[in-house]
């Protein structure tokens, strides 16, 4: 069961060049991402019509695709435009096509009802594309569902064991209490702060000798898995809030469910210090790639662990608190959809 | 749902040399195919009746196979005669055999009723073994159902896109009408005819320079999978069945199940001109192999994309005249099976 | 459907070193092994409690094993014993922990009820680890059910065809008359003598020039898949059961499933003489190992064409006797099982 009536990332604009024809599995469906000569993109269902051949091995005409089985022609819009041997099209001669808008570097598809397609409600990823922030944008495929890399966002405590050599650095993250709030219907909100700790490896390789530090985490998840989140690691003594001095990080990360078992990992994570030094953006987008290649290596096998027995208990922890308030916000979502209410 | 009682080729006679035991899945059955000292061939399912090891993994003793796990011997007519450490053999102790025939370098098999397996009915490949003609034989699995590689065979517009720089070379290709006709209960035959039109990339491998062509297509798809044609390229201006100074080909195309999902590809393309050139023997089976390898990159991705929603419509155009017929030729010949009149 | 109430060989010795976490799948439960600080064999299951987290991904910390995920950390009983960031730890926070005792260099758990976990029933392995016998231990997995290994050695007529130029080398041993007996409950034996036959191939890598023998084995399989043999190859003339001047072997073979397609096999076949040469004891391991490797292509080929049609018949012949019998128990001790009366 997924969410559909939500914006979802397709692609990086780099996945996409202007001769392109991508094709990506999104939410169990098999879809093509391409750009129109205006350079609009464009997704369409992976799938002729006529006897269901992939138009990723079709051919781009303009703005329209040919299938290159028998030679099908559709324009932008799903529609088939010319069938090779005949005149007349028939009505019922075309593709799905979905809503699609690039924003920011991401293209963004709407794979529910395209009546409710608005594209205001595609969520402010700056930092992405600002002069004031660098970042270098990743990508990963993880073999497992969206809810379990939901749970690893919701409880950053693993950072003190699962990422003990990369991001955390320090048991203090795991003791920390977060605070923890409902934003709207959609989105869980968790702020998390620890005070006069160790740096993290991934600090030492952007500061040399850097020592003691506070650092903080505070970051929005919303049912269709958008990740936006404020950290950074700050001089010892400061109030909170004051982030003067801070290595401060704005990171922006999309998780796109491919298919039950299966997740797309759009990710950037921005620095707007030594904004002119390119080997601080390189480090940064290195830390976090190793980073989720931890948390990959962990939810996979995770992963394969829950299917040998799916319907087993598991034993609640105090440190769940976020996973359990976002769960029911995710199947109030569900059921909310279903009603057709949204 | 397969035709069982046809003849299908089993395999080249070069796969099966005096001491091979070639292990090959037939209509979802596992068999063995090897000779007897006479050399002729052998069909034998591919599991002792003792404890199911296969026989592939046996020792070809004379005309006999031994199981090599516990030493049970078969006659090549499927009879144990010999188990170790015991006189008698129950009569129920035997491995079924098929009857198989070489004709024209092809080995073939009757899956079905061995009473009706009646030899004169192996269509006639004399091109395969004849003095007025040349072709080098060869083989491909494709990877999807039978049903899907007919399709392709029954609508030639396909040239003009999958073939585009291999066997097709014009668009007028897809654009012709082809006649279509019914030959008894089991067959379609389909006659094809392009003019004036540029020669496909494989007649300028063989002839430099050549100018514009017309073409025909003249061939037979029988419902078990045998299809053969004569086709070719000649000058311009000719009346149709004239075919002076033509690049000639005739070519023999045996399609068999190995299971709902894969199938064997026995071809053969033979020409009648330059008869002492082996280059041209050579280039024009290079070419075939190539568009095959076409046609399975393109087959095996729509048999993906349909297994994905199985029950979901396609939308018919003008061009699928033929595989309808053909389809409902099939449906008719599996219900005359069942119903036992043939 | 697996007999739990049976000690199973989970590692070799030297499979689970000081600092080892081994993941090892037995009856069909994922585990892993590891070692207290006194190296006493630890069996846990390899999940986590809390979110399902492989432990085999954990740390060893002391006689502990801390999860690195959320860093929950379980005694070598199974209790969780830290949560990160709660003081009170719930009572159903723990793993399942299972019997485990090192016996002979191979490490024995027991997958059923506890209670009845006693180790007086281990077998002797005593020539794994003995002053008067050399050996080198093995393992492989066999892609097989265990029924079918079982069958393999239930019956050496294989030994003939099978191990022809390994350990057989001779048609006497499958025209040979085995003798075959019930010992209690849980075991069959099996003795078989051949008499002037010719050497197998791994005789003469141990003795250069070595002429006609006498050959015997003498074995018992239990239920569980335990399997101890003596036996050997002798001058001729001898009488039976005087094994004056043989080349004896006690070997030591331990079939444990891992799952319902696959089998570890554990094994040890250990000589008397030549004690001081180590090139004997490897070549008595490299002749075994490479005979294990023809059984598994034979029994992996044989699961796959039975799999094919798992309820068609199979043909008895004489041969089959210790196999019916075998059968027979191992149905018994699962019924005896099931009812709660073992």
């Amino acid at each position: 069961m997924f969410l559909r009536n939500a914006w979802y990332v397709a692609a990086w604009d780099y996945e996409v060049l202007a001769d392109t024809i991508l094709e990506r599995l999104i939410l169990g469906r098999s879809l093509i991402v391409y750009r129109t000569e205006a350079g609009e993109p464009v997704v369409l269902e992976n799938r002729c019509c006529h006897r269901g051949a992939p138009l990723a091995l079709g051919r781009k005409e303009g703005d329209h695709i040919r299938c290159m089985y028998h030679g099908l022609k559709f324009a932008a819009n799903g529609d088939c435009i010319e069938i090779p041997g005949q005149e007349r099209i028939p009505p019922n001669a075309r593709v799905q096509s979905f809503p699609a808008v690039q924003r920011k570097r991401l293209i963004w598809v709407w794979m529910g009802d395209p009546a409710q397609a608005d594209d205001t409600l595609i969520p402010d990823t700056f930092s992405i594309q600002h002069p004031g922030w660098r970042t270098k944008p990743g990508y990963k495929l993880f073999r497992a569902n969206l809810a379990l890399i939901a749970d690893n966002l919701l409880d950053f405590s693993h950072l003190s064991f699962v990422h003990e050599g990369s991001l955390g650095g320090s048991a203090a993250i795991a003791a920390a209490t977060p605070e923890i709030s409902v934003i709207g219907t959609r989105a869980i909100r968790i702020v998390r702060r620890v005070s006069n700790v160790d740096p993290a490896p991934y600090h030492r390789r952007l500061v040399a000798g850097i020592g003691k530090i506070n650092r903080w985490w505070d970051y929005e998840l919303s049912v269709s898995g958008m990740f936006i989140m404020t950290s950074g690691a700050e001089p010892v003594g400061q109030d909170p809030g004051n982030h003067a001095g801070a290595l401060m990080f704005h990171s922006c990360q999309a998780l796109t469910p491919a298919s039950a078992s299966s997740t797309h990992y759009f990710f950037s994570h921005a620095h707007n210090f030594a904004l002119d030094d390119p080997t601080v953006t390189e480090a940064t987008y290195q830390s976090i790639a190793a980073a989720f290649d931890e948390d990959s290596r962990m939810i996979e096998a995770q992963a394969k662990v829950l299917g040998a027995d799916p319907g087993r208990a598991l034993v609640g922890i105090v440190a769940d608190a976020a996973l359990t308030r976002y769960r029911r916000l995710v199947v109030a979502a569900l059921e909310a959809e279903r009603a057709g209410s949204v």
